[in-house]
């Protein structure tokens, strides 16, 4: 018996598009493997919408994007209509919300989305961090509420399961400190540095390279990383801190001496960001450039490369790694959250 | 509202006996933080068993244990019969099986007191490779058939939760190739040959340090990674691969010179295990001492580490690992298994 999901997804740049490449590709092994039919009954970017009950052709969308045009081009489907209006009126299940971030500006339109969605009874999977870090609470108490899932894998290191190991497989453990490197961006330049490269040179090359954003400091000022630790302490140590609780210095002030001299040492510089439990009951948060030690599980990450680790009190101290050569996994994440929310084992009964 | 689970205890050595002090440890936790309390109403060992529907006290079988004795002479509820016995008779909801494994000897008796567990509608918890190892698809399928649940968790590589990131998080994935170092034992060796110690001298300090067993061909044959490749590989690429599928090399034949002389280029020896899928559907297994170059994931694991690496189609290369300095991981992968029983998210809906 196959189930149908209908999917609504906002947002077909860099992840979107992919992810519809995905619907195409997974599609016969999806249905087979687990029974299910993923639905896109609608999609929007930023000029338009293209809805229809029985369903979009995702290889159309897909094509249209390639081809540097607007959904609201899809024959017959396609309207000059708002994002919110998409989820304001579509019939569908679920929501996902693949926006570009944009943590200055209130995390929007992002957050209405999820939102308007999460009221509408719809479960919501993003890769968006804008809306988990400043309204982290809010949305799981509003999701909570509704009886619906909400799910964010994709948020704290592209396509590595950092939050489904910290939440599924920690259980009874504290966790007493976590360490991430999640962005790659400065972990590239850091290592341009450490190959002895001037700063400028490390920077230009990034971005000629396509790895820098044209305003770069939300990487390189080590915003991005915070607000990844941000979601992370949220989710695994259950605690509601905020962007501005965190001491954040990025990369931007690192000399390449300091750099070259940890190399020498067996040592690497990445931009780590840490959260450990005080004694108080409350958390240091710290996003810092940092000489990490040879044996360090993270000091060996490649370009392409993040990872977290996990030190707790009865598991050990769990570690996990990822290598993404595209942004592929990072879009894949949408389709990981898809299957959990509607695979996972029903939880069983104390007394049968 | 508390929930209660019933569990059953078999094997009290050294998992056993920390699985009922972190009974003890993390009871208010557990019952605060999940609304679970986990009742221990039987355990039992090589001598005899204990039984109190009630309720026996977790801390009292740990320090009968911890003096040398049986849970035979558990005032009032003790009694010098078998662990089948107890499986057969007890109220309970859950066993853990936690006895010493012993594939030369079909896997008893742990997959006798699994079988009967199963039938009796007990769901089942074991960190017990031999029963998993033997009878993999057979325990699937009776425990399908009775509606319960089976978790081995701690079957292929200590506390590391290998299983529940090769199952749960790459869903949609196609899983092309795992490499694990899943053996503890196997690496200390490895790393004192590159260290130049010579063959004996190596064995002989792992010995007087209690690393090996007093029969250690179990590990240095590359048994033990062998029956741990097995089940990550039914459980994760879902293949009914059985133990004489596997290439198997162990350690003895390692020549010091060969590891020494990989050091010097920057490698690293270690026993890896490597399932890669063929075109033809099937997949080729092979265990064997490896030269890992220093970029590869698995290349730094120290002594008391293990790792996994899954590489896949649309989640990227995703990586794995774990340091744990005691067996308590090992233990607490049966409260992680109980956890996840007992406390997953139900599967959604498509229509609400």
């Amino acid at each position: 018996m196959i189930r149908t999901i209908r999917v609504l997804l906002i947002g077909l740049g860099n992840l979107g598009r992919r992810f519809c490449d995905l619907l195409v590709e997974k599609e016969p092994y999806i249905e087979a493997r687990y029974g299910l039919r993923l639905l896109l009954v609608g999609a929007a970017d930023s000029r338009g919408l293209a809805y229809d009950p029985h369903g979009l052709d995702p290889a159309r969308v897909s094509a249209i994007k390639q081809a540097g045009g607007t959904v609201a081009d899809y024959p017959k489907a396609g309207q000059a209509r708002s994002a919110v209006e998409l989820i304001t009126r579509a019939e569908a299940d679920l929501l996902c919300e693949a926006s570009p971030v944009n943590l200055r500006q209130g995390a929007e339109p992002g957050l209405t989305h999820i939102r308007t969605a999460l009221r509408r009874g719809m479960h919501v999977v993003t890769p968006n961090k804008g809306p988990l870090v400043l309204a982290y609470q809010e949305l799981h108490a509003l999701a909570a509420e509704q009886g619906v899932q909400l799910r964010f894998d994709g948020t704290v290191a592209g396509g590595l399961p950092a939050l489904y190991i910290g939440q599924r497989d920690l259980r009874g453990a504290v966790v007493r400190r976590i360490e991430a490197v999640p962005n790659l961006v400065t972990g590239y330049i850091l290592e341009l540095l450490a190959d002895g490269l001037p700063w400028e040179e490390a920077v230009e090359r990034a971005r000629s390279e396509g790895v820098l954003e044209a305003d770069p400091s939300f990487d390189l000022d080590g915003w991005d990383a915070a607000a990844k630790l941000i979601i992370l302490v949220n989710a695994v140590m259950d605690l509601p801190v905020r962007l501005e609780d965190v001491e954040r210095t990025g990369i931007t002030g690192v000399s390449g001496a300091e750099v070259l001299a940890a190399r020498r040492e067996g040592q690497v510089y990445k931009l780590v960001t840490t959260a450990e439990r005080r004694a108080d009951g409350g958390v240091n948060l710290r996003v810092a450039p940092t000489p990490l030690p040879a044996d360090h599980f993270l000091a060996h990450l490649g370009r392409k490369q993040m990872g977290v680790v996990y030190h707790t009190d009865i598991y050990g101290t769990v570690m996990a790694a990822i290598d993404e050569p595209t942004p592929l996994p990072s879009a894949a994440t949408m389709l990981r959250d898809i299957m959990d929310i509607f695979c996972c084992q029903e939880p069983a009964n104390s007394n049968k």
